[in-house]
């Protein structure tokens, strides 16, 4: 048994299109000293958006991934929490471990400067170094999507079912994996997966939307293509259009927001 | 120059939810014995189907293909005509070169059997058997698209612009080099193609949206994905679902009705 942080809301706005923008800090104690006189800045920041007219019944709440850096990828994040809250969804995030704010994770950030490296020699980058680079992410990213989900199922207003959107692929796969109040997952294709992650991805059985860029610069297709082809959803979708990595067109949005409307709405009763 | 075959609706119906359904035959003179005193059958047979209530702009069109033999697949037709209509979409289809009931092809029919014979002996189909298979059909039916599209866009209330929508992927693929009127096209993706198709591919432009049944039993996926790759079209969009050749789910159908809603509509002004 695990005790959930606490998650504690440190400001408050209202958009103009009259969605709720809270953030928060799961865990922590926002820098108060600890015993030993040091800051406790282990808190997770956080984003939490709900639709401007509360429905009767909980709105579903939709976990948005990205790549890291709550600040950088903001302007993404409330564009896709605009959309959500549109369609009567609750959508929430957390910083990555090691990335924006958090503390840094010193193997990840080697195995960062070891791609770079890679990919300019032209070489193909290391089963080893995606290893490095990916899995502190999934193993200390899951268990803190999974305790903030707990948080956030506790609020009112704010029920399941649950879905799990873009950043990260692998941390995406290990929560359909793990986390049984996921039941519906939007991907984006990645080809940085580790060997453990493609096994995993077998084991996945909830409905899954995965949008893959045809000619994503930082992504290795074929790779692509076979995880997709591991999953063991029977209901799945794969969803290729032009472009590089940040050129997904507009339709492709709406596409995976007709997936979450499918498997995350009740139907009326 | 060439002069449009006449078209001559045959018979009418107004379906329940009142789109019109008109049966018509391109060309031939409907089984009057020529000079010869051979009844001429050279007439194509096809179905028209236009939105119950005449909008006051002409209705786009969106010519609906199939693999051929059209009593057989009225059913499916008519679904898709329907929600078409629905959507204040024409459709039309007309018979393929070779079925139904039109004059056999000798050299589809021989090809036929050989695909097979390939089959059942575990191995692969020869090229030259897919070309003896596909490339009359293209021939000959491509112009007959044409021609009617000629005699469809003549008549009140149809305008443009054109889809193409489903059926033998190499017919879909000359029609969008080669007919202008055609502006957008759902094909969905076969193995079944011809090299010089694969060529003519390159020089597609026009936005297309390609449905692959990931577990196709009669094509190969990647001889699929290397068409979808080699389509010159700036704006393409590959969704690949689970499942056997007609095992397309039906949010597929709804992506690609969004498709040709953003194509084929103008915007109202």
């Amino acid at each position: 048994m695990h005790v959930t942080p606490a998650l504690r809301f440190t400001a408050e706005q209202r958009l103009d299109d009259g969605v709720l923008e809270r953030e928060f800090v799961l865990g922590g104690s926002s820098g108060t000293p600890d015993a030993s006189g040091t800051p406790d800045t282990s808190g997770i920041p956080g984003i939490l958006w709900t639709p401007a007219s509360d429905a009767v019944p909980p709105a579903p709440l939709i976990l948005l991934g990205h790549p890291g850096g709550l600040r950088r990828m903001y302007p993404r994040l409330v564009g896709r929490a605009r959309h959500s809250a549109a369609e009567g969804f609750a959508t929430a995030t957390i910083e990555l471990p090691g990335t924006g704010d958090r503390p840094p994770l010193p193997v990840v950030q080697q195995a960062r400067a070891d791609v770079r490296q890679a990919l300019q020699a032209g070489g193909p980058v290391g089963a080893d170094v995606i290893d490095a680079l990916i899995l502190p992410l999934v193993e200390q990213g899951v268990p803190e999507w999974r305790a903030t989900l707990d948080a956030l199922l506790a609020l009112p207003g704010i029920g399941g079912p649950v879905g799990y959107s873009g950043g990260v692929i692998s941390i995406g796969v290990r929560l359909a994996v793990t986390e049984p109040r996921i039941v519906a997952a939007g991907l984006f294709a990645g080809s940085f997966v580790p060997r453990t992650i493609l096994d995993e991805a077998r084991r996945v059985t909830i409905p899954l939307h995965v949008l893959l860029q045809w000619d994503d610069e930082g992504n290795d297709r074929q790779a692509a293509l076979d995880l997709f082809d591991a999953f063991g959803s029977p209901e799945k979708t794969l969803e290729a259009n032009m472009g590089g990595h940040t050129g997904v067109p507009p339709h492709a949005g709406e596409a995976a927001a007709r997936f979450f409307e499918r498997h995350l709405k009740r139907p009326v009763t």
